[in-house]
């Protein structure tokens, strides 16, 4: 694996979940590997979790870590090739990545959706400009379209969790104010097509995610048909992809209720967090013993060390 | 010790003092107590001396350090219980406390008075909200209506340089243009109340403290009579306590001056800083021999590591 | 060496050199050297080279490293003696500067020319400031007039890239569209007549270096002239020196380009970073093998490392 920018870097998916469990044990194990390696966190967006957890999965490791925020701390990046910059923009992404490569050995990016212009946004500009021009590896702290550290982290959370062989699982939509980008729900998806486990996504229409990233995978539009018998609720707002960015609806019909819950086989509720409670999910099932959101947070660490550790192995001798 | 909210906190102060002290001949003495134990320090307003003293302080101990400004590096958090979450706030407290509880060993928190709503102050909303849901011990980095670490450090610089087996330790209220919280008063005097000193507090009529805190002490609101044969001289602005952060004088006479200080007992000065000069203290008092704030100031990082070395204590096998 | 402000703090500048390339074969050589000392530094300006390279620095040395925003995560500094606090400013540098010293072993401070008041720039207030008042060695992150662990590097750079005893080096100004600081080209002009190099400066009528700085050498008026036989071409920007802080030109025909390029003895294009394509530079140029910025920032760590290890040298027994 030379880069970590979306879950098609995993080889072997169930081995990856084993191995971070191991690394769940003992987080320790490992704390020599990364000595006199550092990790470059740049942030261009707002993190708690991934903030947190990615430098705790490094340091877990022995690693330095340097953390900047990007848009405060540092110039304004250009990622257009050719540009006469003579407007705001101080420093080209070329000469940032090669830069920052030098000062560590492995650089983690979060660079978050414009929702203004789907092709700009599918072109994954910043991410894939670092990717470009770095010369170390990259990891994907979410970008516009995918982030894979969860969608590890949620793997993990399911095979703690299941109960049977192939559990369903529903990613349902739920209302929120603002218009939230796709990524969460992009490699969640994608990570269940990898795993033994009967997917289904719910929505209101208009709400369809990528197909090139669903697939032939056919829409449950009622929400309470979803819920039966499933055994995981992972919920997530996005706005709509055809109308790209746009908030079709905010109709809390779609919240998540105790009541709803109730039509599952005793399901667990899973959120990437932060979630807005009484909006997307109601305080009674935040609140109850089949939330499962803070161990899910927790496992952000065991993802974020396993890939950590992965892109160290090119440094071993 | 389950936490470190308020110096209530402390059981045995002098002993605490000492151990202050010991910590201070040797700071590296139990370097390898914090090895893989990781504070999270979460700010919710600026800091200067805290967020460095309390980082060297576990440095110290050989712990790791993540620093996070909550503002404008995360989310916006909810405090209230059943808040239906449709505007800007992203996070609710519940998750973001326990959440990340999971990154760290010890979790330290900045979140000053508002000074509008003296009962939301006096709940302590963040920082009990934080002691409520997280799953770690919690350090006060000076909350609404305390500061525990600097009363340490107060108490640990009085021992050092008290002449005398009882002083007379004057709290003294300064001018200042803007409204300022009480939490360091506060907790000087509570401090104080447990230390064998003769504590006088003087300020301008209008300014009584929280009375649950001074108790039966009176007040002596003639500044030069309470300053007479005073050994230390704490000076603090704060607003109006009734009035609930209120500024009712800005009276320039009672700025700390020399020509004042002379009718000490060679008493040295006390600010917990930052503090404005010609404004509060006249520059020649802040400039004498007998101005102590900079030492005053270098005893946070032992205050700090103290209580981190009791904290850490819990996971010590 | 007592603090490292200006290049004149270094003695022997090619052992010096000599040194740091040392460093640079084993960076990690002299990591117990910095076991238990602690760099703070302090930015009052936005930062990414020195941000990263300098933290870089200090850890491959074994340091502890504290990084503080002064202006959004502290208070604002007061820098004039004698003045009354009664406005925005909370806390005077005297206080500042005596307090952070004792958290820390070095500390490191950015804090850019105002370009708007010579004198002031001239004097050096905050880098002086806490020169004044710190207690420990100061390192200058660039100030108002000097760039010294720019230069050093800078001089680095071209020691390693030099194919003849005594290159010729052009220092020159470009076009940008903001007024730019003098500090880099300064600290690169005095560190080139300390080096065996025939150093030629061309830039429009106006743009004058302090003559301070530059003292008896001419400059070439006349771009396309300086760059002939060219073994290194330094490029730079800078508002005017004698109409101070004046943007006097963005003349288009002073950009570097390839063109211009092919003048010089195959010469190889500085730049300190970051840089405006295709305003200052055009892509061409950036992009050719003759380009060595991304190598020349790579020695910023170097360079800012053996800076440290001479100032922790005060520490060893």
């Amino acid at each position: 694996m030379k880069h970590y920018l979306d879950i098609t870097a995993i080889d072997h998916v169930q081995s990856w979940i084993d191995q971070a469990l191991q690394l769940k044990v003992d987080p320790f194990q490992f704390e020599s590997l990364g000595k006199k390696r550092t990790l470059c966190m740049l942030f261009f967006n707002p993190s708690l979790r991934t903030r947190l957890s990615t430098q705790k999965a490094a340091m877990n490791l022995g690693m330095q870590v340097m953390v900047m925020n990007f848009g405060s701390e540092g110039w304004q990046l250009e990622f257009e090739d050719g540009s006469i910059m003579d407007a705001g923009k101080a420093e080209h992404i070329k000469e940032a990545a090669a830069v920052v490569s030098q000062y560590c050995d492995i650089l983690a990016i979060r660079a978050f959706a414009s929702l203004t212009d789907r092709e700009q946004d599918e072109a994954e500009l910043v991410l894939n400009s670092f990717k470009k021009y770095a010369t170390v590896p990259i990891v994907n702290m979410e970008s516009a379209t995918a982030h894979p550290l969860q969608a590890l982290a949620d793997a993990i959370t399911i095979t703690e969790f299941k109960k049977v062989e192939r559990p369903k699982v529903v990613l349902s939509w739920a209302p929120h104010p603002k218009a939230l980008p796709h990524a969460v729900a992009n490699s969640f998806v994608k990570m269940m097509q990898l795993q033994n486990v009967n997917l289904v996504i719910t929505h209101p229409e208009g709400y369809e995610l990528d197909p090139a990233i669903t697939k032939d995978m056919s829409v449950e539009y009622d929400q309470q048909n979803a819920f039966k018998d499933a055994d995981f609720v992972y919920v997530k707002n996005w706005s709509s992809y055809k109308n790209y960015g746009k908030v079709l609806s905010k109709d809390k019909n779609w919240m998540i209720t105790q009541q709803k819950m109730q039509l599952t086989n005793n399901g667990k509720l899973m959120h990437c967090l932060p979630v807005r409670r009484n909006m997307v999910i109601e305080d009674a099932v935040l609140d109850s013993d089949n939330s499962i959101v803070i161990e899910q947070a927790n496992n952000r660490t065991f993802a974020a060390q396993l890939v950590l550790k992965k892109l160290l192995g090119r440094y071993e001798n």
